[in-house]
């Protein structure tokens, strides 16, 4: 298998913006806000929905569906459940966030439930990665979460992303100061971001958002690659336009909003790994 | 009758100012910080309440409530129903904002039975208007909506919501490039606001709790064009500082602040329907 | 025993930073994101859990609690006095702001059982701490709520709030154009912060949440003095640099990520009221 290279990630963008697809959130209350203004910035159509009564019947007329499990509770749960298994069913691709996977036990078992319906990409941080995987419990790089944020780097959760990834088929995107994508057997890391960007909540949510819309128009490992690639070029640019964490997720946008081929394929570098 | 004038709008914005009224909203989780700022900066006084152990008691001291569905579930559409109840035996004014109507079954079940019981004005997009009269269905201008987004402009849903108004009594406010505001004989078109606006999310949201702050103090018809006017104004001049939709919610709070009757009466205009 | 001084504050800050305390928040709604961003920019790590199915796990594992009952409904209610009551079997500090109290009997009735279960301090405005003594019932100075806004000034709280403190063994804090901190003998009043602060949703839970923050580093009092004398620092600049309300919730993070010792030790002033 080839790489997904910038190249694609541009392609993909213009699929994006000419296709507009409507992207399902079941996400979290922090999240639904900043998700819905990174997704019409970007150039696709968020909607919030979360209701049993009506999830089957808008994962029948959305493009993809994004779960994140942040704020869960057992009526949010079953709403993930069926959405799921509607998307399945209609061939929709769909994206998980196993948010602070590791912290509590009922948040753990629920992102296993979850990546057993078979995402086509799962995007955590290292320590959620290494927990779906039981990394966290006895490896060498064990590292429990603090909360909802990793206490791992993104290479230390790299065999966990490779593992979860050929146990499930789901191609797997692991965040950090290098992000990775992966599919078992091929790893694309992608260079971008700021160390700022944890400082403002929910930006990791946002690409998970992102990386269902892009589901939408390519294959998991473009959608993935392209969904690190676009979200790590325009956070380094919202970045440099501040002085701290305040006004990121408004630079974000514009930075999304105004995202082009030239500036993409201009990095952040993507690369295989030795 | 005659039209709600820009002097009149002035009028409302400087009674809106003097009174701060208590605006109750029963709203959705994405709209409910950019409401709550948008109604702050305007000078109203907002409240996010929806348990049904209290909403009946919110209402008692509320001056105007809003209800909005783009988050519904059934506890929250109970608490709708008994605010909604609340609120016409106490000749309170509320304002609906149908989001979504017509995406999925249920959505359109819950905006037919509020509906039904007579907000002093609605406050929707094209799809949600045609959604609501049943012309998406029917009509030779159907269109459906995608998710919460419009597929039909504005002057594609007169009809529907001189219609709409005529059934229900409600002033009917549809919003898009040019907004109207109609008690299905009489159509006040309000121009304003920039296309970069359905970029940022809940903006439309937060027109219908303006909307409700200015019910607390005027006319329906009054209330619906004064928002409009209001909302429009400082929504061109919030674009005018922005590249980009990211800083767009927090330029609409500070051109709302500063929100005069000197820069109202310049514009927008306007004008009856020929 | 010695008032805290801007020093203490400064240690307390510093301590805070080197900790990077897990701050868990049961909050409402409008305040999530805005409370989750402040505690990021501030130093300390944030997570929302709510569901009965977790509250315990998380409990053990985070460092202080926040609960806040803006947006309450019954299930929210059962995680609050569930969170609590394992916060305190471990000795885990824990901070109430009662929004809204004396607005519905319900808020007030759940107020007063949080009020009893010993939180270290309780953050409110001056009609939520005057209503959790009865004071807007009977007393001279009577004044409910408006709503979630205060219709009475900080220092006419301010026998409420030594009562309240009296009676509870909580440090309560009141915010208002000046803030004071009592644990029912000594008073520390704070000034800070910036009369468009309350045109800005949320900031007043926000202060609660980071008050949170500082009881995970330092006694009861030392921390509801260092949260107000941080916030009000941050507001006050970030004030400055506003030309309205809409970006101040960002400016102030900014604020609070660029805070250090030499910037706090300038002011505000706190002194002992005479």
């Amino acid at each position: 298998m080839t790489q997904p290279s910038l190249v694609d990630a541009a392609d993909a963008l213009e699929r994006l913006r000419a296709r507009r697809p409507l992207v399902h959130n079941i996400t979290n209350y922090v999240a639904m806000t900043v998700s819905a203004n990174v997704l019409l910035a970007l150039g696709a159509s968020p909607a919030m929905v979360h209701a049993i009564e009506e999830v089957n019947d808008f994962v029948a007329i959305s493009d993809a569906l994004v779960v994140n499990i942040g704020t869960l509770s057992p009526p949010w749960v079953e709403a993930m459940r069926r959405a799921v298994v509607a998307a399945n069913a209609a061939g929709k691709p769909w994206v998980l966030d196993p948010v602070g996977c590791g912290a509590t036990r009922y948040r753990t078992d629920v992102a296993a439930e979850l990546v057993a319906l078979r995402p086509v990409v799962i995007r955590g941080n290292a320590s959620e990665i290494m927990s779906l995987v039981g990394t966290d419990l006895a490896g060498a790089t064990a590292a429990g979460p603090k909360g909802v944020d990793s206490t791992a780097q993104s290479n230390e959760a790299l065999d966990a992303a490779r593992t979860l990834a050929s146990r499930t088929g789901s191609v797997v995107a692991v965040t950090g100061v290098v992000d990775y994508a992966t599919d078992g057997i091929n790893d694309v890391p992608v260079e971008g971001g700021d160390a700022m960007m944890p400082l403002s909540t929910a930006l990791g949510c946002s690409l998970s958002a992102v990386t269902a819309a892009f589901a939408a128009v390519t294959d998991p490992m473009t959608a993935a690659v392209s969904a690190l690639a676009v979200f790590g070029k325009a956070g380094a640019e919202a970045a440099r336009r501040c002085r701290g964490p305040g006004h990121l997720p408004a630079e974000l946008c514009d930075a999304l909003y105004l995202m082009n081929r030239t500036k993409l394929e201009q990095g952040p570098r993507t690369s295989r790994v030795a």
